[in-house]
C-alpha cells in the first residue's frame, strides 16, 4: 500500500454533479424559506469537524417530518442530485461535505423525543435529538443512553456513523444500542428495520446495515434506541502510571478477566499537560487512567479494589476516588477537555485524529510503536483512548501554513493504520469512513468485501444520489 | 392479514429447478466419494427439525475446506443450480428444504476450532464446530461461548440464523456475538468482513448483514466469535408461582430495575407435569421461573436477594437453589427435557413450535391471551420462554393423522404472532423465517423493508442460487 494521496488532492479529483435550477425551484416551492441557497448557510452545511474542504452544497432544506425528508429525496431522485444527511455537523471524516455538489437537508429541527418506554428500557426519537438533550429528557425516568462519543451529536448522525465512545466498554455501540429505525430510502420511501423487541430473527438485519452506512444509503428520520437504569452505585477513579505501557497492561488485565468496568480512558502525559495548563487541574504530569465503575454499592466496590491491585501491580499510583458527581466531573474534566486544550496548546492549530482499534491483546504493541514514531515526528501531538476497547486516538496539532506537516501526520496515520491492520485490528473504531479513509477500507476489508458493499449500494440507489463519494469510490 | 397457507400447500407452489447432470457430474469429478447421489444420504440433508417435507437436494458435497465450498458455489453459479449450507440439521424452519432443488454443502467437516485468543477473549472457528464442541475445546482457558439455543447446533448455523436462546438475556445473541466472518458468495469468491477488533466503524455492517440471511446470501466459512471468562460464582434458582402471570411480572420487573441476571426461563404447568412424568424430578406442579445469576460471590449473592424478594411479592415460594454444577445441571433438566418430554407425552406427535418475541412490558398480556386461546383450542401444547427477553415458545403437539389439528396449531400461531406484532414485537426471536414465516416477515417489516432485502438479495445472488426459496419470494 502507497501512502495515500493528500486528502487536499483527492477531493479536486470528483466532478460535481449538475444541480438544476429546477430542482431549487421546486424545493423553494415545497419549503418556501426551508429551503435556503444562503452563501453563509449552505457554507455552514458545507463542511463538519474534519480539516478537508469542497464547495458547499447548492441549496439547504430543513425538514421538519419524514414526509419532508421523503419530498427531498424523491426530487432530488427525480433530478438525479445528491443528498447529504445534517445533524449538527460534528462528523470528523468529511461525511457532510458535498464533494459531488447536491442538497443538505439539516434535520436539527426533527429534534423531539417521540417515546419514552421506560418499562422497556427503549425510547424512540428524531434524527435531530441530541445526546446531551435525550438525557436531559429521560433524566427524570431513572434512567440513560450511555453512548458517549465526546460531541453532543444528534442521534442520527451518531447511528449513521456507528458511533461509540467512552461507554462502550460496558455498554455497546450505536451497533448494539439502536433496535429499529425509520428510513428514507434513495427513491424516497419511507420504510422500517426491526422492532421493540430485544432481539429477532426476522429477515436480514436492515437496521445494522444502515447504522454505519454514513448516509450513503438512505436518510435516519426514526431511531429507536435500548437506554439502561442509572446504576444504583458510581465511582469513578484516577491513577497515574510511570508509563503508557503500564497504564495499558493494566487495561488489558482489567479486561481479559472480566471485570464490567464501564469507562477506562487512557490520557497520555502531552494530553495531561496541555490540560493542566487549559484548566489548572495541578494532575500529576503523567500518564494517566480514567475509570469509572457502575453498579450496586458492593458491585462498585468489588470491582474497583480489584482494578486497583492490578493497577499497584503495574506501578499505578495516586489513585483518586470520586462518589459524589461533583468529584467525577472534575476528574472527567482532564478528559472531555483533551481536545481545546490541546487546540489552545498551539495557537491557529488544526488537529487531525486517528482511529484505529485492535483486539485487546495487541493494543500495547500498536500503540507504543505509534507513540515513538510520533515523538520522532516533532509534530506536536495528544493521544487519548478507549482502551477498554482496543481504540485509541492520536490528535496531531498542525499548523495550516505548513504543508509539510500535512504530508507528515498522513505518513504517521498511514503507519498507525498499517499497523493496526497487521494486529488484526480495524483502520476505524468510532468516527467512520467518510472522505479520508477509503484506501484505508480497501485495505482492512479486501477488494472483494468493498465491491460487496459497492454491489448493495448501487442495488439500493442506482442514480448514486445518497451522500455519494462518501466510504468508497464507485 | 388472512390465515397463512396451510404449509403443505406452499410448498407445492416452487417448481423444482433442474439440476443438470453436467454438474453432477462435474461435483464427483472433483469431489469423488464425497459427493454423494445416495438416496438416503440426499434424504438426510433435505429435512430438518421442522415439520415440512420437499423432495430431497440432488447431491450432497461434504465439504473440508473453503476452497471445497468455493468450488461446489463456482459449479453451481455456472449451472445455475441451488445450493443449500448445511451444519447439523438441527434448524426449525424449513431453512434446509430443498424446496428448488439442488445441491446440499454438508459443512460437518469443517469442525476444526482454528485459533483461541484467549487474551482477547475471542475464537475463531469452522462453521461444523457445535456449540458444544466449542466449550469443551476451551474449558481448559476458563473462558465460554454462552450462546445456548438448546439442540447442539453448528456455529455455522447458528451465526445463518442469528441464534440466541438461555443466556442471550444477559451475553446477547449471534447479533453481537459474531465479530467477523469469512463468506463465500454467490460467485464462488472468497470474502471476509469483520476484524477481531471489538468495535469499528469501517463500512458496511457486512458481518451482520450475513448474520441471519439463512444461507441466502453466502455460504459462511469461518466465524469469529466473543467469548467470555467463566463467571467467579454461578448460582441457579427454581421458583413455583401460583400463576404464568405472576412469573412474568416478576421477570418483567427483574430486567426492569437492571439486574443482570444470565439466564431466566418460563416453565409452564404443562411442561412441569411433563417433565416430571419423564424424568421423575418431582417438581411442584405450577408455573416456575429456573434462574441463573452469574457473577463475584458477593453480587451474585445480591442478586439472588434482590430476585427472591420481587419473586415473593408476586407469591412466588418453593425458592430451591443450587451452586454446584451437579445441582445446576439437575435443575436445568427440566428446560433441557422439556421438549423430548413433550414430544413423549402424545406418542408419535410431532411438535411445531412459535418463536414471537415482544417489548417486556407486553410480555404479560401477548402470552396470557395466547395460553387462553391454547387452551380453548384443546391441542396438547407446553410453553417455555426466554422470557427475560420477552421471547417464549408455545410447542403444540400435534397427531399428523389429523390434519385438522394442524390447521387448528397454524391458527393459533396465526393469531400470537398478529399479536405480538400489534405489541411491537417480532415473528421470530431466535428460530428464523426459512420457510414457514415468509408471510409475517412482510407483516412485520413491510413491503418497502421487504422489498429492499429483495433487492440485496437480487444484486448479491443475481441466479438465485443461494438457499432459493426461504425468508422472502422473489
Amino acid at each position: 500500500m502507497n501512502a495515500p494521496a493528500h486528502p487536499e488532492h483527492l477531493l479536486p479529483q470528483v466532478a460535481q454533479r449538475d444541480v438544476p435550477q429546477a430542482l431549487i425551484d421546486a424545493l423553494r416551492q415545497r419549503f418556501a424559506e426551508r429551503c435556503s441557497t444562503a452563501l453563509v448557510v449552505r457554507e455552514q452545511h458545507g463542511r463538519d469537524e474534519s480539516s478537508f474542504a469542497a464547495p458547499p452544497p447548492a441549496a439547504v432544506v430543513f425538514a421538519e417530518s419524514t414526509a419532508d425528508v421523503s419530498a427531498v429525496v424523491a426530487l432530488a431522485s427525480e433530478y438525479r442530485a445528491p443528498v447529504i444527511p445534517f445533524g449538527v455537523g460534528s462528523s470528523l471524516e468529511g461525511h457532510l461535505l458535498a464533494v459531488q455538489g447536491g442538497i443538505s437537508i439539516d434535520l436539527g429541527r426533527m429534534n423531539k423525543v417521540l417515546s419514552i418506554n421506560a418499562e422497556d428500557l427503549t425510547v424512540t426519537v428524531q434524527p435531530g435529538v441530541t445526546r446531551k438533550q435525550l438525557n436531559d429528557e429521560i433524566k427524570s425516568t431513572g434512567l440513560f443512553f450511555p453512548i458517549d462519543p465526546g460531541a453532543d451529536a444528534s442521534i442520527g448522525g451518531m447511528s449513521a456513523t456507528r458511533a461509540s465512545g467512552t461507554n462502550a466498554v460496558r455498554y455497546g455501540t450505536m451497533r448494539e444500542n439502536v433496535l429499529a429505525l425509520e428510513v428514507v430510502t434513495a427513491s424516497g420511501e419511507v420504510i422500517r428495520t426491526g422492532t421493540r423487541a430485544r432481539k429477532s430473527a426476522a429477515g436480514y438485519d436492515l437496521t445494522r446495515l444502515m447504522v454505519g452506512s454514513e448516509g450513503t444509503l438512505g436518510v435516519i428520520t426514526e431511531i429507536t434506541l435500548r437506554i439502561y437504569p442509572l446504576p444504583e452505585a458510581v465511582t469513578a477513579a484516577v491513577c497515574s502510571f510511570p508509563s503508557i505501557e503500564a497504564a495499558v497492561r493494566t487495561t488489558i488485565q482489567v479486561i481479559q478477566i472480566g471485570i464490567p468496568i464501564a469507562r477506562v480512558e487512557l490520557i497520555d502525559v502531552n494530553s495531561v499537560r496541555m490540560v493542566n495548563r487549559y484548566a489548572k487541574l495541578g494532575l500529576r504530569e503523567e500518564p494517566m487512567l480514567l475509570m469509572e465503575f457502575h453498579g450496586s454499592p458492593n458491585g462498585v466496590k468489588e470491582q474497583a479494589e480489584a482494578v486497583q491491585e492490578i493497577a499497584s501491580d503495574h506501578g499505578g499510583k495516586a489513585f483518586e476516588w470520586a462518589s459524589t458527581p461533583e468529584e467525577r466531573t472534575r476528574l472527567w474534566t482532564a478528559r472531555h477537555n483533551a481536545y481545546f486544550a490541546a487546540i489552545q496548546s498551539r495557537p491557529g492549530c488544526r488537529a487531525i485524529s486517528t482511529d484505529t482499534c485492535v483486539p485487546i491483546s495487541r493494543l500495547a504493541d500498536c500503540l507504543l510503536d505509534s507513540v515513538a514514531e510520533a515523538d520522532a515526528s516533532g509534530i506536536p501531538y495528544f493521544l487519548v483512548g478507549h482502551v477498554g476497547d482496543g481504540n485509541f486516538h492520536f490528535g496531531y496539532l498542525l499548523d495550516p501554513d505548513l504543508p509539510q506537516e500535512r504530508v507528515t501526520a498522513e505518513k504517521l496515520n498511514h503507519q498507525l493504520v498499517t499497523r493496526a491492520l497487521a494486529l488484526g485490528g480495524t483502520c476505524s473504531g468510532e468516527h467512520g469512513i467518510g472522505l479520508h479513509k477509503m484506501d484505508f477500507l480497501v485495505s482492512e476489508a479486501g477488494d472483494g468485501a468493498v465491491e460487496i458493499m459497492r454491489t448493495i449500494k448501487r442495488a439500493l440507489d442506482p442514480h448514486n444520489i445518497m451522500n455519494p463519494g462518501k466510504v468508497f469510490t464507485l
